[in-house]
């Protein structure tokens, strides 16, 4: 039921994930409205199970009051789902917090996980990375920050493919002994463990490609991630007004738009569709509010990928050998 | 004698802001050099002296062993002078931290002023805005953010002429109580402040135009300022790719050019030329290495600004103003 535009932009995306990776769905919400999206697609061959909910998280509700009062939201009975073992992961572009909440208290955490987090799976001039925790939690701890490293190293090998995951802390100076007593604290957890660590990495290098996940505290990868976007959105901007400001910038825009396009995917958060969550005793994604079909099918593929390479198992096992090191 | 290119660079670009701004000019380093370089250029009409120094802040060096042991460094004399009365204030585009601790110990701080911080200005959809800390600090305190919410008003006001900048205090979410503890302490002091405080601003608001000053923590800061430096530069990697990948795009490229050439000025630090460390009982401006003589001029008008301007008289009194509140 979440997202601007609702079932509308859901369930289709979710059908051509379910088609492409033979994954099997349930859509969990208004039964006559997404029976109705349903009888708009072609479902033939595809295992759908529609699961009628009659609340729904809205923007205004606290997730503290969906948790307690909106048990038949479609975003707890989604959890719940998982949490039964009827349901391996929840997709949703609703209430993030909603998702958030439901997430840790309905399905909960994967044992010796601490915080579950955030991640975000950016692109860079090479190949994708991922950015965590990027807004799960605020105030972490170091033995945290280390857990978000195993966590991210996992998302990086099982759902982007990456051999052996480079695992970078974001600092202010790629130096030992440079940043905040939370990175420092933190770089020597990492550096004590049997990941690839890389050390500190800046800023600058997110989105060059040479590191595969980049551990921070929730609020600087918040303000990271919505940052990157910010300028992202502004710099698309500044280059059309510029290059619709003059006919020869028009005229070499029409030539050139095929290019053009292949750039604005590079800024296109729909390529990886959503936010996973975790940590969790499954796995939840949060999708962005204004995704379109395409995002839905990522974020749905992304929970496929992750359910099937069996990445809790991995996460756990990564736990269990770095006891002394993350909490 | 800092920046990669040193004096080549530095004294055309001092040159030329003293030109347009009627500025006086003392040339700090070996003058054997500076001559040498002021000798390639028109210097008729300004008034310009060089002081001889005879050691240099290496880059390897640490920051307190530039101010212990290099008394004579082109850094710390150039400081002795704002000390002395001799200057008004600094620009260098060599070691920043070497500038920092010597601005810090050498010239020292605007009375009541408890941290000293950098401040970014960076380019917006619509026009320049200001965010600091951008990493003089890490672990800053919320009486420390609160003051450098009045040291970056006094900045927008005296140097970039906003006649009443609107401050926002940087957070993962707008709804005042969003953020971590650091930011949620520091809101209720801005907040009973007179500045023109908006609340809580997060990282996709920095680049629209709608905030003038943004405070956050030295470390998020810098984070933030290196990861949009990042993102600027990979992206316009992605688009120099994309357009030159086929002849379209090239013919496209070479029509659209002038506009393109505006969207690059767009992601041009030299626009502004240097970072200025705000507190200080005078003003040090720190320019890139890689700085080209049109950000050195941007730098040295920037602090012709600030000391014409009486930018430090406006802290002085901003603080007397709100002392129960910053510190």
């Amino acid at each position: 039921m979440g997202g601007d535009s609702g079932p509308g932009v859901v369930v289709p995306g979710a059908l051509d994930a379910a088609r492409e990776m033979g994954l099997s769905l349930i859509l969990v919400g208004d039964e006559t409205m997404l029976r109705g999206e349903l009888s708009r697609s072609d479902t033939s061959g595809l295992d759908v199970e529609v699961i009628h909910t009659t609340q729904v998280a809205e923007m205004t509700d606290k997730p503290s009051d969906v948790l307690r009062r909106k048990k038949d939201s479609s975003i707890q009975v989604a959890c719940r789902l998982v949490k039964e073992g009827r349901a391996d992961g929840v997709v949703s572009a609703g209430h993030s917090g909603a998702s958030v909440a439901c997430g840790m208290f309905v399905i909960g955490r994967v044992k010796g996980v601490l915080r579950p987090a955030f991640a975000g799976v950016l692109p860079t001039v090479k190949k994708p990375m991922v950015l965590l925790d990027v807004g799960a939690n605020v105030d972490s701890k170091p033995e945290h920050l280390f857990q978000f490293g195993i966590l991210g190293e996992v998302l990086a090998r099982d759902v982007l493919g990456f051999a052996q995951p480079r695992v970078g802390l974001l600092s202010i100076g790629e130096e030992e002994g440079k940043g905040n007593s939370l990175v420092k604290e933190t770089f020597d957890r990492l550096k004590a463990s049997s990941l690839r660590f890389v050390g500190n990495v800046e800023g600058r290098d997110v989105f060059t490609g040479d590191v595969d996940v980049v551990v921070c505290d929730g609020f600087v990868g918040n303000v990271a991630l919505k940052l990157s976007e910010g300028l992202a959105s502004s710099m698309a901007k500044v280059l059309k007004r510029e290059l619709m400001s003059s006919w020869l910038g028009k005229i070499g825009t029409f030539l050139a738009k095929g290019r053009l396009r292949s750039f604005a995917r590079f800024v296109d958060y729909a390529e990886y569709g959503g936010a996973p969550l975790l940590g969790l005793a499954g796995i939840v994604i949060v999708c962005h509010g204004a995704s379109n079909p395409k995002a839905i099918s990522s974020a749905v593929k992304m929970a496929g990928r992750f359910v099937e390479s069996g990445a809790n198992d991995h996460i756990k096992k990564a736990l269990d050998k770095h006891k002394g090191l993350g909490g």
